[in-house]
């Protein structure tokens, strides 16, 4: 039988990987991640361990992947594993989390191969543990979002917005209303990452790979 | 000057321990834990890495701890790391996820030393990664919460619930209403760990290490 292991890398930094990451990529006769634009990230973090090993890197059209694309991705997954051996398909952070993976898994899983995920750091604990910012402290509770509107605020401790590149104005402005505090994240973990909590520049901000963690002001 | 490490120790198991976790472990002159009668699981988690270390167990008195616990174990903190050297304290899990390392590090950050946080996988993700659970798909949001409120679901595509020993029956009912799947997850990582999706031998169980993930049928 062939195995294919979903792999969380974290956000970035090689330190953060975990044990069990090092050791199936390790052990993997290949190696797979999403296209883009010839490289991928996780390349980059993994990069001490994956030395000689074939990588493949799969073409998925930037936001306008199709269900085909990955049954297409699949199938070639499916054929690069030799019989007997593991794969290792890497993404950033974990892969239950706004990952490839997830569509991928759903298609390779009809085929004869075993599937497991190793769960990875995702870059919201790692901009919380960087900026020492709490998510929950007893009986609070935190909501992860790519896709924010401000209803959400009204329950919630804790939040964070994922890809916040076209809507920064908006968000800061829901949360300095509902009276919540926040901070702009820049490349957490990688060599050039930045805690912005000065409103003017984080809305001059253009980097693609950031978010805003809010907390209620009341909270802390 | 001395340096505190927060680190989180994951679920559980050894092999989710992060790079990060292991090499500040194994370079702190001391490890501390929280005092879970006489022991912790962390310690149990890191046993490789913290060979002939001195470790102390710090009280906290369960479900009363005052400020003053809080005080009292910066100040054993302070006094025990030596100078120009490091310690590691040891959380299940994440340490900005539900662990009295918050609650610590305010009042250590009052003396003249750094602080340094080292997340970890949380119980959910590990618990994500074990069922094959999404937790979000582009567009869709994700809570964690200790104490549930059925209100919380209205917004949710997929919801972790900690903390359900005394409430099952309600979460359940709450889940099953408002149209959710849910997957009822013990131990995960551990030796013994489960997935029960069966309502009666959910509710049979009465172990405190475990969660319920929710997700919104029409979301798969």
């Amino acid at each position: 039988m062939k195995k294919l292991y979903g792999i969380g890398t974290g956000p970035g930094h090689k330190e953060l990987l975990t044990l069990k990451a090092v050791k199936e990529i390790e052990r993997a006769s290949i190696i797979f991640a999403p296209n883009n634009k010839g490289k991928n990230m996780t390349l980059d973090t993994v990069e001490d361990f994956i030395q000689g090993k074939k990588v493949i890197l799969l073409d998925f059209p930037m936001g306008k992947v199709k269900r085909e694309d990955y049954i297409k991705a699949a199938e070639i997954i499916y054929k690069e594993i030799p019989e007997g051996e593991t794969g290792a398909y890497l993404t950033i952070g974990d892969p239950m989390i706004y990952s490839t993976f997830i569509y991928i898994m759903e298609e390779v899983e009809k085929k004869n191969i075993e599937i497991e995920i190793v769960p990875g750091i995702p870059s919201f604990l790692a901009g919380a543990a960087k900026s020492k910012t709490p998510l929950t402290l007893k009986g609070e509770n935190f909501l992860l979002c790519d896709e924010f509107r401000e209803e959400f605020l009204g329950e919630v401790d804790s939040v964070c917005i994922l890809k916040t590149l076209n809507h920064k104005e908006k968000i800061i402005e829901d949360l300095e209303e509902n009276k919540y505090d926040y901070k702009y994240m820049k490349r957490v973990s990688l060599e050039n990452q930045e805690i912005i909590i000065n409103k003017d520049e984080i809305l001059q901000d253009k980097d693609y790979i950031s978010f805003i963690i809010g907390r209620r002001k009341e909270n802390d």
